[in-house]
């Protein structure tokens, strides 16, 4: 047995949902490229937990019970406010404030199939709140109860914000939350499986699988990659910032990938998305940095962009801050998160690797003062 | 490339902690049954962080620092009191506490080895603390404070019952604590490596371990078992409960294991001290059933018991309540999550495998109107 430290190219489970093929990111058959273009999230949050699109009317009332099931427990802001707010990372207080989804859930113990479905819904639902409402509770003002007359994107950026977001800006996000809905058998999701796979309950999946997303390696890089956008500050001293970081064998965060060699379709829909919005909203300063930084890197290393590397300009030129580019991710992903962990409840076995042991060898405990 | 489902035979990661090899555990070299004769739970932790055992002086200081880190913010018994305490399930709320603990930590984010050592310490301090608070508040009692001139396991039977125990409830505790404390790459353990991988930090790492360690076909069968002898009751029964549900092809909890074939080490150390302590405090009755259950399961279906099995027993004698037992189980994991989140720092390389997809194939997306 040969040691696969990052399991790569280890097959670790079969899957209906999501498949990357020929650098092709698809769900459940359909390209991501498509269901950006012709659906809404809620559709594509759907389309994952149940396999196929929905009809208008189911739409329609799946709608309605994600709006009906946005509210959460007011003890959850009560805690909120308790926080050490001048240092609390945001990804920290989402992976308390989901754990604690569960604590207030009666039906989280529940293990058939109905209940979770529910549960994911609630989860769904819910968690896009709680990122605005910790938003706005670290600011000193109230959460913004949700308004269930819109749709999930353009509603939490209401609930972020406190009024209602522009047509052009609803849609942007809408689509970006299309866009990071799910990945296959990425470290998070993996994360929430490997969790699960033990029969525990989804909201231990969920807030394992958002302690996992939150590390730079993975979700943790779009913040990341908009702390580098601002260190380096202006178009000119790009070349300086990335040829020194290469040398010193940084990594870049942003680039590169586990599994698209050539590119990230993800990245590509999200570079058009973010030079559509400079030009309407931005200077375009972040967006034309980015894209020097892109060829630059692209040239000196072969390496390109991830899914994380343009949707910082885009998050930045929605008004969202840039510590909430996690959560925002966090929310999206939860409809991939909660599909794997159905579909592994639905054919489970217990998921346990071996460790190869390179250690001491076997010996004997001498008494303490003979040590 | 074939899927291994389970990933069993899968070597994911080299490791110098412990192994299990022959059907011995060795923790850093040691077998299990010699750290349990002649060690206290705190030189093994030290054992596990360090690589090796502490001198007379080191544990002096080990146990000096564990005994100052054991008390936990206030807000963390402010919000269990704002439970619902009449159902929730314990695991669930140490998940939250142990998230909230990194709330509260101002070095939370702090990635150096000393930081995450430190980390490591104030968790393992701080886990009893947390579990025994929540016991005596769900009964509404005040928590006890830590007793620094407590050992760790006497400190934690001190603060769950608010009076110091025997010298043997304390030994007992203490070794059922070294047993369970490291195993490889069990499914918690994996799941904390998986997830901080990414680079999240050990918060969020040993916070998705406690998710997965709840899950039935892990930590929490040793719960599971004592349910089923709750329900069988009395030794008569014994036959009718075991062979019906081997007839109906349900899992016996507390049998099994996806590495031992010929028997867990774990499980005959604590079939002796469950004995123990059964003819001196208890009436047998629950031993005895214990080992009934042992030889029928054993001659019917070959299986033999895990380490959950006569923890059970174990547990109760020590008048634990019944539902803590999966959170004393991780009150001792912690110090192997800690070890192994460590060693995955050390070396890091994200862990991400590859799903085979067997989903539906490439489709277009129709207008709502046409679906
Ligand atoms: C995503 C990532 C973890 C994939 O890692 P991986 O599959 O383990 O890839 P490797 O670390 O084996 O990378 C292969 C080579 O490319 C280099 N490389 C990969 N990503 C790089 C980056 N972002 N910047 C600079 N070099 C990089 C590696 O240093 C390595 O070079 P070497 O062979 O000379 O040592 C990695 O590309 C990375 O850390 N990217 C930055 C973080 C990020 O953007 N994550 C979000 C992913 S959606
Ligand atoms: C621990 C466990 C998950 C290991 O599972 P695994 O490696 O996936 O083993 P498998 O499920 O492949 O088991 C092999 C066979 O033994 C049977 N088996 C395993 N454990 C069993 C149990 N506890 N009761 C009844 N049958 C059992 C399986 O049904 C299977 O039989 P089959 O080949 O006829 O289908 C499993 O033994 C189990 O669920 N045990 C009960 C839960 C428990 O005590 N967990 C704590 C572990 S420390």
């Amino acid at each position: 047995m040969t040691t696969t430290r990052g399991l790569e190219g280890v097959v670790a489970t079969t899957s209906t949902i999501s498949s990357i093929k020929d650098d092709v990111l698809t769900y459940r058959g359909y390209s991501i490229q498509d269901l950006a273009e012709r659906s809404t999230f809620e559709e594509v949050v759907y389309l994952l937990w149940n396999g196929e699109l929905p009809t208008t009317e189911q739409l329609c009332s799946f709608k309605r019970t994600l709006a009906e099931n946005a509210r959460v427990p007011d003890e959850l802001f009560t805690f909120m406010k308790k926080y050490p707010l001048d240092y609390v990372h945001p990804m920290a207080v989402l992976r308390s404030a989901v754990s604690n989804l569960g604590i207030y859930d009666p039906d989280a113990e529940r293990m058939d199939k109905q209940s979770n479905k529910d549960k994911a819904v609630r989860i769904q639902a819910k968690i896009a709140t709680l990122v605005a409402g910790f938003s706005r509770i670290r600011k000193g003002l109230e959460p913004v109860p949700p308004n269930e007359s819109l749709g999930f994107a353009a509603n939490f950026l209401y609930m972020l914000k406190g009024c209602t977001p522009t047509e052009v800006a609803a849609e942007m996000f809408d689509k970006a939350l299309i866009l990071h809905a799910d990945h296959e058998l990425n470290a998070s999701t993996f994360t929430a499986r490997v969790c699960v796979a033990t029969l525990s309950d989804m909201y231990s999946g969920i807030t394992s699988a958002i302690g996992a997303l939150k590390g730079p390696l993975h979700g943790g890089a779009n913040e990341q990659v908009m702390h580098m956008l601002e260190k380096i500050g202006s178009i000119e001293w790009v070349d300086d910032y990335i040829l020194n970081a290469l040398e010193n064998k940084k990594k870049i965060m942003g680039f590169g990938h586990r599994v698209y060699k050539n590119g990230d379709p993800r990245a590509r829909i999200l570079k058009t998305m973010a030079k559509k919005i400079s030009g309407l909203q931005g200077d375009g300063k972040l967006y034309d940095m980015s894209v020097k930084i892109e060829n630059l890197i692209k040239e000196k290393k072969g390496l390109l962009p991830n899914t994380d590397f343009y949707s910082a300009t885009l998050y930045h030129e929605l008004g969202i801050d840039h510590d909430l580019f996690t959560p925002v991710f966090a929310i999206s992903r939860t409809s991939g998160w909660a599909a794997h962990i159905m579909e592994q409840y639905n054919d489970n076995r217990l998921i346990r690797p071996r460790a190869e042991y390179n250690g001491a060898r076997l010996r004997k405990v001498a008494p303490i003062d003979q040590r």
